[in-house]
C-alpha cells in the first residue's frame, strides 16, 4: 500500500508510450493477472487435498496427515524453486535428458517484451507461481494413499525427491518441450504429468509399505470409515473450485477473443465433467451397493475432473459431461477392485488419479482431432514407468536407511501422538 | 500448459490487427475473465450452502445433506446445460411462454465480435458458466428447509425439475427479457429470481413434507440444535465471499471506467449489507433472547446479503448498510414466527431467502429511482405464485409416486445410515 | 444480471471514444478488477482467522470465538466506513494529527480520470473495499489472544474503537501520508500497520485480562490443547491463500509490464516465505520437542507470511524464503517464552503477528536498498507505543465500566453457554 511512492513512479514510467506499446502492456498485464489468479486457485487445492484426506482417515491419524499435507506443499515450493523448475523448463540436449538453468532471475525487461511484439506475453515470475502450485498437487495425491501408517519424515523425504526431481523430469518430457511433446502426446493440464504421476508414486509407496493392520485380516476386506465426512466434502468442493484454475489457467493466455473463448470453454467443460462424474458414481453406488455412497460421489466428481484434465478444450460440454460420466463409472469399480487386490489406498487416490488419469489421456484420442491413441499410450507408459520405477527405488532406499513404516504399537495407538504429539480432536474421541 | 503449441498459434492469430480491433479484443478478454472469476466465486457458494446446512442439522443427518448439496449442484449443471439455459435465454413468442434454442454451440466468432464494435463483449460460454452456477444456488436453498426427513432421491428428482424447468421459466420472465422485465420489475442479481424462487420451492416442500418428528410435540416448539457450528460459520463466510461474485458479476461488464466503478460499488454495498444484517441480528438476539445467538448472527449476515441482492448498485454504502440492517431485523422474528407457525425449516431458509428476499425486492422501489413499488410487488407475486404452485404440484406427484418422506424408524435412526450407508462422524457420536 | 438495460447504457456511453481514452478505460478497469479480487481474498482471511482460532480453543469456547470473529469483521466494515477510512486517508495538517473527510462520495468521474491521463487509475470505491478488509484482519489478530475468558460485548466494544480510531490513526501516519511515511519508514502491506498493530492491542488486552484459570497454577505452564486441528489447519490454508490478495493487492497496480512483474514477484515471495517459515518451524519443533508439532508448523507458515509482508517485492525468492525461515525460527521460541512469562495467548497471536511482525519490519532494512534501520525501528516504536498505549487505556475503561472478564463459573463451564446460549458441538462432547 505504498500509495504515494507508486503514484510518482508511475508518472515517471508512463511518459507517453506509443499506442502499440500500451496495448502490449495491457495484454501482458491481463495474462499475468489471469495466471496469478489461476495459481492462487491451484494453491487452494493443497488445502482441498488436506481436508479430503483428513476427513477420510481415522481421527487418530488426522494431525499427521494434515502435517504431511501442508508440509509437502511447503517442501514442493522450495524444491521446485531450487531445482525442479530449472530442470523442467531448462531445455535439454535431446529431449530425454533435461538441462538445468537458473530460471528465476530477473523478470522480463519491458524493452524485451515490447520488442517481442507480444510474443513474450506474461511475467515469468507468474509462470513460476503457476507451475509451482502444480507440483504441490502432484505430491498431495501421494499422501492419501500411504496414510495412517507411513512415517512422517520418510514421507517428507520422498516429497523432496519427487518434487525436486521425479516430477520435473517427466514434466520436461511433455511441457518442457521434451520427447513426449515431440511425439504428439497431448496432456492439456496434466491428467498424466500431474495426476498419473502422483498415482504412480503412490502405488509404489503402497507396495513397499503394505496395508494397514487389520485391513485384510483373514483374507477379508475390512471397511475403515473416514472420521469426518463434512471435511472430506469440503475438500472435494475446494478441489472442484481450484480445478478452474488448474485447467483454466493451463490455456496460458486469455487476452484476446479466441483465447478468452477457449478459457471459458475450459471452465465449462471442467464443471460439466465433474458434474457428470459425480452423478454417475452416485447412481452406480445406489444401484450396486443399495446406498447413495457419499464418498463414492466425491470420488466420482474428482474422477470427472481428472478425466477432463487431459483435454478440457476441444470437447463440447455434452461430450465433456460424458468424459466425466465414464470417469465416474470407472472409479467406483476401480476402488473396489484395488481394495480386493489388497492394495490398501485409504482415500482411493490410485483409482481417482491413476486409473482415471489413464482414461482421461486415452479419451484425448477421441475428443481432440489432433490426438493419436498411440502417442497417448506411449505417454501413459513412459510416465508410469518413470515415476513408478524411480519411486520404487526411492521408497526402497528410504525404507532401508531410516525405515518407512511406524511400529505396530504406534499404528494401533494412532500416528498423531507418536509423530506429532497432538490429537486432532482431544475432546471428542473417547479412548 | 501446452505452451509451445499456443505460442505458435498466437503468432498466427495476431498478424498485425488494427488498434481498434485489439482494443475490442482486450475489453472482451477482461469482461470474460471477470465473468469467469465471478462464476467461480458463485460456484463456491454451493460449498457454502453445504457447510452451512451440514452444520445446522444433527450429526445423524449430515452425510445425507452433504450428498444432497453436492449432487444438486451437479444435477443443476447438467439440467441447465441440457434444458434450462435454452429455456431461460432462448427468447419466446410473447414474454410469457419461453422458447427453446440450443444455445451452447460455437462461441462468438472473432469476426462477429469485431464487427459488433464491442456490443458482443464477452464469451457466450463464460455467460453460460456464470448462469449455471446461479441455478445451483437457487436449488441449494431448498435442501436446508427440507432437511432431516426427506428422501434423498425424491429430493434429487425435484432438483431435476426445478433446475431444468421451474427456475428457467421465471428466469426467462425477468433476465431472459420476458414480461416481468418489460413491466419494469427490477432484480439486479436475484433476490427474487434466485432467492425467493428457492424459498418458495422450499415452502411448498415443507408443507407437503411436514415437520420433523418431535419438533412440535404437545404443541410446544422444541429447539433442535445444529451439530457443528464452526461448519455453519464456515458456510456463512463462504457464502459472504461468494456473494461478491454473485452480485459483482451481475453487473455483467467491468471493462470501462463507469462499469468498473459500478462493480466496485456493488462489492462495497454487498459487504456493507452483510455487515449491517449481522450486527442488527446479533444485537436483536441479545436484547430479545438475552444471548448473542451465533446462528441468528449468521442468518443476519445472509439476510443482509439477500436483501441487497435486488439492488446493490444504486444505494450509497450507508443506505446499503441500512438495507442489510432491516434484513437482519426481519430475519430474526421471521424465523421465530415461522417456527411458531409449525413450519419446520431447520436452517431458516424460508426466512432468509424468502421473507428477506421480498424485503430486498421492495427496497428497490426506494433505493433505485427507476424502481416502482407496483412492479416490484407484481414480480414478487408472480415469482412466488409460479414457483410455489409448480413446486407444490411436483412435490405432490413425487410423494404419490415414490414417496417423499423417510420412515419414522429411519428418521429416528438418522437418514445417513438408511440413505447413504455412512456416518458423518463415526468416532465422535455415542449411540 | 440486468442484461438488457446495461447493453443499451453501454452503447450510449461508448460513442466513439478516442484510442487514448479507451486505453485509459481499459487500464482503469484492469486495476480496479485486480483490487476487487485482492480485496475478496483479504476478506476471506477473516474466515481464516475464525477457523484458526476456533480450532485452537477448547470446544466449550468455540461458539463465542466464532461470534467474535464474524462480528468483528462486520463492525470493522461499518466503523471503517463511518469513521476510519476518513481518518486514515483524509489527509491532515501536519502528518501527526489526522484530518477527517467524508471520502465515500461519488466515485471518480469519467472525465476526471481521462483528464488525469491515467494518474487516477482505479475506482475509489474499490480502494475502500481493499482498505476495509485490512481493518478486519488487524482486529482478527486480537480475538485469538484474549480467547476463552473475555466478555463478548466488551471485546466488540474494543473492536469499535480499534477499527474506527486506533488503527486508522497509525494507518494515516504511514499509508495516509503522515509522518512515518515522510520519515522513510517502509511497510509494504502491513507487518507493522496491520500485524504489529493487532498484536500490540492483543498484548494490552492480555495484560489487563490475565491468564485463563488453571493455565499457570502452581507456577507451572499447563498446555491446553486446541479442540479441532483440522479447523486450525483449514484456517491457516485460508490465510495463506488470502495473503496473496493482502500482499499482492498492496502493489496497488498491475496494468503495465513493470507492475505485472512486481505483483508476480510479490505472489512468489509471499508463497516462498510461508513455505520457509513452515519448514523451519516444523524442523525446529522436531529437534526441540522431539515431535513434528502441527500447531508450530502452522504458526511457522503464518510467521513467514507476516515476516515477508513488510517487503515482499525487493527480495529474490531465495531471500524471501530466508526471511520466512527466520520468521519460523523466531516464532517457536517466542511462543514458548511468552508462555513461560505467563502471558496467556491461546493461539500465539502476539508471537506470530507482533514479534515476527517486528522481524519483518527490521528485515526491510536489509532486503530493500531504500530501507533504513533507524526509520524501521522508529516505525516499530511508534506503532507499538500508540496502539499498545491507547489499547491499554481503552481496555482499562471497558474493564472499569462494564467489566472485561467472564465470571469464574462461566469460564469453567465455557463461555459458549453463558455468552451465546449455544454449544459448538452439542452431540460430540460429553459433559
Amino acid at each position: 500500500m505504498k500509495r504515494i511512492t507508486i503514484l510518482s513512479l508511475m508518472t515517471l514510467a508512463v511518459e507517453e508510450p506509443s499506442v502499440g506499446d500500451t496495448l502490449i502492456n495491457l495484454a501482458y498485464s491481463i495474462d499475468t493477472f489471469y495466471f496469478l489468479m489461476s495459481g492462487a486457485l491451484v494453491m487452494w487445492m493443497a488445502c482441498g487435498f488436506a481436508m479430503l484426506e483428513a476427513g477420510l482417515v481415522r481421527s487418530k491419524n488426522v494431525v499427521e496427515i494434515l502435517t504431511k499435507n501442508i508440509a509437502l506443499y511447503a517442501i514442493a515450493s522450495i524444491m521446485y524453486m531450487l531445482v525442479g523448475y530449472n530442470i523442467m523448463y531448462g531445455g535439454g540436449p535431446n529431449g530425454f535428458i533435461p538441462g538445468f538453468s537458473f530460471l528465476l532471475g530477473a523478470d522480463n525487461a519491458v524493452d524485451a517484451v515490447l520488442k517481442s511484439g507480444g510474443e513474450t506475453y506474461y511475467s515469468s515470475m507468474s509462470d513460476f507461481f503457476f507451475q509451482v502450485v502444480f507440483v504441490g498437487a502432484a505430491m498431495s495425491i501421494v499422501s492419501g494413499a500411504v496414510a495412517e501408517r507411513m512415517k512422517l519424515w520418510s514421507f517428507l523425504l520422498f516429497a523432496i525427491v519427487l518434487t525436486g526431481f521425479i516430477y520435473p523430469v517427466e514434466g520436461y518430457w511433455k511441457w518442457g518441450g521434451g520427447f513426449l511433446d515431440s511425439l504428439g502426446f497431448l496432456d492439456f493440464a496434466g491428467s498424466g504429468v500431474v495426476h498419473l504421476c502422483g498415482a504412480s508414486a503412490a502405488l509404489a509407496g503402497v507396495l513397499i509399505l503394505g496395508a494397514r493392520k487389520g485391513k485384510y485380516e483373514g483374507g477379508k476386506v475390512k471397511a475403515i470409515p473416514g472420521s469426518n465426512l463434512p471435511l472430506a466434502t469440503l475438500g472435494t468442493f475446494i478441489l472442484w473450485m481450484g480445478w478452474f484454475g488448474f485447467n483454466g489457467g493451463s490455456e496460458l493466455k486469455i487476452s484476446n477473443i479466441l483465447e478468452a473463448n477457449a478459457v471459458s470453454m475450459v471452465f465449462v467443460n471442467t464443471n460439466m465433467a465433474a458434474a457428470g462424474g459425480l452423478v454417475a458414481a452416485l447412481l452406480l453406488s445406489q444401484l450396486w451397493f443399495g446406498k447413495a455412497d457419499l464418498t463414492m460421489a466425491l470420488n466420482g466428481a474428482l474422477a470427472g475432473l481428472v478425466a477432463i484434465t487431459a483435454e478440457p478444450l476441444t470437447p463440447t460440454p455434452m461430450v465433456a459431461t460424458l468424459v466425466g460420466v465414464i470417469g465416474g463409472l470407472i472409479v467406483v469399480p476401480s476402488i473396489v477392485f484395488i481394495d480386493k487386490a489388497h492394495l490398501d489406498d485409504p482415500v482411493g487416490a490410485i483409482s481417482v488419479h491413476g486409473v482415471v488419469g489413464i482414461w482421461g489421456l486415452i479419451a484425448v484420442a477421441f475428443t481432440n482431432p489432433e490426438g493419436s491413441l498411440m502417442a497417448q499410450l506411449t505417454g501413459i507408459g513412459v510416465i508410469f514407468a518413470w515415476v513408478f520405477g524411480t519411486s520404487l527405488i526411492v521408497w526402497t532406499i528410504i525404507k532401508a536407511v531410516i525405515g518407512i513404516r511406524v511400529s505396530e504399537e504406534e499404528e494401533l495407538e494412532g500416528v498423531d501422538i507418536s509423530e506429532c504429539g497432538l490429537e486432532a480432536y482431544p475432546e471428542f474421541t473417547s479412548k
